[in-house]
């Protein structure tokens, strides 16, 4: 090989690792902006939260869709917050919310513009004893479990959200373990603005919740026999 | 330097470059691996399950070791589908599976050939009240706690799981809690065919478990001091 | 262009590259050292979690400072480990205090030298009832959760922990759960020598714990806006 052939050969293989590298520096930056996210939540940062998302992303919570920065800000801004904290973006005195990420999984599309993730999270919720006012219909002390699956988008060179998909699948009284409890979430009824704090659209139909069970749809084929799910 | 040399110099870089890339895809390749399989177990897709394994690799639970696909089927398939879905390759109404995996430590062999892997594994396990029919020994509501040893191999470029090597630790019945709780499940004491169930060998001395305690040999040396693991 | 110039070109890009690629290894490298410490927590093998540190390394736990290896070791192998095992370092029959670590958040440092992370901790602490004596003080089963905002450095090309910043949030009685549980640990008053077990330093305050509510500061801007924590 002349030293022009030997220099363009070199010069393809650098362009593939510069490829190879930038995805494993944007499943990073994916993983980490999920983990984030958990933060956040835990501690009611809803400003934070939505500001993670891009212009278009949207939310999908229970058996509603949450669309654009508006229906974004709805979610969490007019529903949880003034739920939670009383309008306050930040913790509560004797409020207990964290929501613990795990369990990641990122892939990145080729071209490095778009990922999906499939997260786990696990949620210790309630209220303190000793909180003077109480949260109306939430429960004492409960676990919540559920599963994200997750779009993300890069938009000048920064990772957004751009669909939140949280499978809540069960929840439990403390007291009573997951035995003895459903769930105390129950699928909305009405979107916006009939209900103000309603998403903009139903799913046709409400996703199962315990003691029902049900595969969420991984967003991979299975790593070793290639084949998608729900693939015959 | 003459531009040859410069070049052959700049060629060694790449080379050097091109395997640690191929490391560090190698590492989030494994480490997915392991959290798909704990996805898919959750929900009882023992079928996906085994097809993660390679032909000649082996699961080891309690005090059995299960070997290759035959094996590994019979405790997946034939045990663990026919007791907890009555043979049906899925989610059961009612039952509770899940298998947090977590905290990975992944190494991956210079080669890229073999890995090694460390996760933990926290359990939530039961089944709900409203069940018609309940699993026989299996307790009404628990967690479990785990950690796993594995070995990897890469196949025509494609990870699977060689050695799946869970030391359960403890379980802890839920109303109970770990402080008043053994364990529920005990080491077996027959192989296959005698026990239909059964691994292929048994390990010479059953694995403590709680209250007893040990450390599972970790398969990495001291980060810092570079001591093995059982090195004097 | 003319081959010297593609040449050079060319190298720097390689040298980009192999910055970027040694960056992903640290941040591979940082987030295995944190949950190795988890796993040598878990058993109280406290002379290997002491090695992990950098000499000039320092803890921080509940409102204290605890500075070098002296005062590390103080923590880990005079206070704790007489505390929890008699001395022994290892695991104690009976004894739980499992460290679950997750939710990696990993920044590296442009010039590889240093890192910053955050990682959630959720303790499963107590003891078993069989237990013949008891660990004065110690509650009989409890959860405990907190967050590391933790500090690394790179000496001789190994990672080792500079600063471990524990914010211990909330600690639950298992039997009460959160709702109905305060913290058992509290703030210290004496520093060492006074204290035989005590911190070399106190904070000026002690940090607020359940049902108290704060944000742990997060050592990295937000992924979208840019703004970091504290700014107006």
């Amino acid at each position: 090989m002349t030293d022009p052939d030997a220099l363009a050969a070199l010069e393809s293989r650098v362009a593939a690792l510069t490829r190879q590298v930038a995805r494993l520096e944007d499943a990073h930056a994916v993983k980490s902006l999920q983990y984030k996210y958990g933060y956040y939540i835990d501690k009611c940062l809803y400003d934070e939260a939505v500001t993670l998302f891009c212009d278009s992303g949207e939310v999908r919570f229970l058996n509603g869709i949450y669309r654009g920065r508006t229906g974004i800000r709805r979610l969490y801004c007019d529903w949880f917050r003034k739920y939670f904290t009383g309008g306050v973006n930040g913790p509560r005195r004797g409020l207990m919310l964290d929501h613990l990420m795990l369990q990641d999984i990122v892939d990145v599309a080729e071209d490095g513009l778009t990922a999906k993730g499939r997260f786990r999270c696990l949620l210790q919720g309630g209220c303190h004893e000793s909180m003077r006012e109480s949260i109306p219909n939430f429960p004492r002390q409960f676990w919540e479990s559920g599963i994200y699956e997750n779009i993300y988008v890069k938009e000048d060179g920064v990772w957004k959200v751009k669909r939140l998909d949280y499978n809540m699948l069960w929840q439990a009284d403390y007291d009573q373990g997951w035995a003895n409890s459903g769930v105390h979430l129950t699928p909305m009824t009405r979107t916006y603005p009939t209900d103000p704090n309603g998403p903009d659209e139903l799913l046709p139909e409400a996703p199962k919740t315990w003691p029902e069970a049900r595969v969420v749809p991984f967003h991979y084929p299975h790593p070793v026999t290639g084949k998608r799910w729900g693939e015959p």
